[in-house]
């Protein structure tokens, strides 16, 4: 099955474009899960279980893991497992801005597809496409590539015109016209842009579009849900994590989103 | 001490520009390193011993080691520690092409720094400065930023015109200008491309630029080091892996690459 047609049937099945990014910072961690012994595993657990009929994917930004070496891997790990093994039908967006030459990329493919076994991650375009050939072979995996980024910095140089046209356009251009060959590419555009998101939308056709910078970065849910959705109505993955997870209810916090975004279809 | 210093003190030392690149791949090492039980760090430790008189850095490259999770990790750290334990002189370049959130870059910063102790690290320009502050604010380590990369589809995004001038040319200028407050910004240029090596150079005054992309990567060391030499006949910190770590005699090689590049300063 192609990461398309999974995130198709969740995004039917828990009628949801919200994905909870698990970005669960120890330190931000409730205490009595910041003193067990796989503190961000036993809390990724109690966030799956509590949100995993309202959600359409779930994202996993690797640096919160990384950052305690090995261990943290473990618990990257055994949260993917967890996801996989009891919700099988939830894709898993691993969130690790990667991007290096084609050799050294095939080392990230292992770790992402083959260690983790998620359905898709986020690279970074700067080095082009023949950069990451590796990651745009997997057929069956989606492959997110950074358009234009949710951070209050992003168009120092995503904005710089390129006879005319703005470099993240540029980057969403090539990508449409000459990286999908495979049908398996997308694109990360933040929420808090609301206007080029709706550019890209114009640019891209139905293609899914990977949202973050609702919540805590400041987006808006109603302006996104607009300027974002398909001509199927869908086609936007709303990523929101620390409002959630950090939230005091996260269960009633991930359906309070999902149901605005829903009124905006 | 900043890491200029601890670079500049090598480069004296050791009478070189050369950078041994640790892409221990575990696949392609000797037989007898591949059985071992730690075959990434002893075959490490084999190849700093054989070169630490011969080097101005090591170049650790962390997709080799993430690619194998939790225990690829132990093995970049016991690498990590191994070269600042016997050889605390050498500084130690991690190159993990990283650019995230400003808030989500504070794991890395925390994995590079803390966790592996090294001096310096690569990042990639494209969600701009303020996304990198995390990283640009640590005044005594080195950050390098993916300028014209060594690959052969570089030029895709890196190429294009802005304002009549190619984008790595802006980023260069940008990261001269603007980000480098704190004098620790360097520069990430392909040895495949001397032209722009030459280019980057007249634009960047002394700056120290990483200078991916000779050996298997087809760079030539002379057109290399006359085209990125500073004032000072130094400035460039010539990185090679696959060709020096996998050859017949590592120090053999080392030493006769350091040797070629002298000839030429």
């Amino acid at each position: 099955m192609t990461f398309q047609q999974k995130l198709d049937d969740q995004i039917k099945r828990n009628k949801s474009l919200l994905c909870v990014g698990l970005d669960s910072d120890i330190e931000k961690l409730p205490v009595k899960f910041r003193n067990s012994r796989n503190p961000q595993t036993d809390f990724n657990k109690f966030i799956v279980d509590s949100t995993h009929d309202l959600v359409c994917a779930y994202k996993i930004n690797s640096a919160f893991y990384e950052s305690h070496g090995p261990n943290g891997l473990m618990e990257l790990k055994d949260t993917c497992d967890y996801i996989r093994q009891k919700y099988p039908s939830i894709p898993m967006i691993l969130d690790f801005k990667r991007g290096d030459i084609g050799n050294t990329n095939d080392g990230y493919v292992q770790f992402a597809f083959d260690y983790l076994h998620v359905d898709a991650v986020t690279v970074h375009p700067y080095m082009g496409r023949e950069s990451l050939d590796p990651f745009l072979r997997q057929k069956n995996k989606g492959i997110f590539i950074l358009c234009r980024t949710s951070n209050p910095g992003a168009g120092e140089f995503q904005d710089l015109l390129v006879d005319g046209k703005p470099l993240y356009q540029v980057v969403a251009e090539k990508i449409v016209k000459d990286w999908n060959k495979f049908n398996n590419c997308y694109l990360v555009v933040g929420a808090t842009y609301p206007e080029e998101l709706a550019k890209v939308r114009e640019m891209v056709g139905d293609m899914v579009l990977l949202v973050p910078g609702i919540g805590s970065q400041g987006g808006n849910v109603e302006d996104t849900i607009k300027a974002g959705l398909n001509s199927q109505k869908s086609g936007v993955v709303i990523t929101s994590s620390r409002s959630i997870i950090f939230g005091k209810n996260p269960r009633e916090e991930a359906q309070k989103l999902r149901d605005e975004i829903n009124t905006f279809r």
